[in-house]
């Protein structure tokens, strides 16, 4: 496992989705003061996709250059106002997303189901899935 | 700028992206041990999109409990190393990504087209490009 690569993939990936949210920044702040440019600007990011924002920015900056300045901006400054939550949410995202896959999984294997049960008491002793190979291995990797 | 439902949109990606990461380390080590089974997850994958992390382990538990169990673990464990560089990494790569965003543009905007100067000396002080409406706004928004 590259820890390195996978953290420097991790910040090209953040740095255009935070990009993205400074478009829709941007085009809601022009939807109240430019109205036209923010058409213009919906129509532009449906012919260029944000997926990589580098070279979205540079065909901005051919035809709107105060628009690609703006997003500068404003994505630094989300940047600046948000990394430092990002560490304490990034864990407690993960760690409740983990959870709730667990539990779901746990209630999964062990619930019976209350038609079959019902309908056919006899049966509801029976494993509702077929069992796996194994079960959750924490030091496997 | 509603910042705290960008921090929590951010999270929500970040979470998916580091799941797709986790993909790609259970693959890797897959191939190594259980090539069958890496070929499978594989297949796996390309049926089910991981753009939704969570949807995606919920199909995958499923399928094969003991892959989905593997994934919550190197996902988690990502989470723990990176998490704190996440940051600096984060602000680094933007203010670089932002300083050459603008040196390119400076660089257009003041280049001089060297063909046009030599065949027509005459007109190598017009500009161009077309005058923008305004410059850089720092604190426009």
């Amino acid at each position: 496992m590259d820890l390195k690569q996978i953290a420097k993939d991790t910040t090209k990936t953040l740095i255009s989705y935070v990009t993205y949210q400074a478009l829709r920044v941007v085009i809601a702040q022009l939807d109240e003061t430019e109205p036209k440019r923010a058409y213009w600007l919906r129509q532009f990011s449906h012919r260029v996709s944000i997926q990589d924002s580098e070279v979205y920015l540079t065909a901005l900056f051919q035809e709107e250059q105060r628009i690609a300045f703006r997003l500068l901006t404003v994505r630094e400054h989300i940047v600046e106002e948000m990394a430092d939550y990002l560490p304490e949410l990034l864990r407690t995202g993960i760690q409740q997303a983990n959870l709730q896959q667990r539990t779901q999984q746990l209630e999964r294997m062990t619930q019976i189901d209350p038609a079959t049960s019902t309908s056919h008491p006899e049966q509801s002793e029976q494993p509702e899935q077929p069992e796996q190979e194994s079960g959750y291995q924490p030091d496997s990797y």
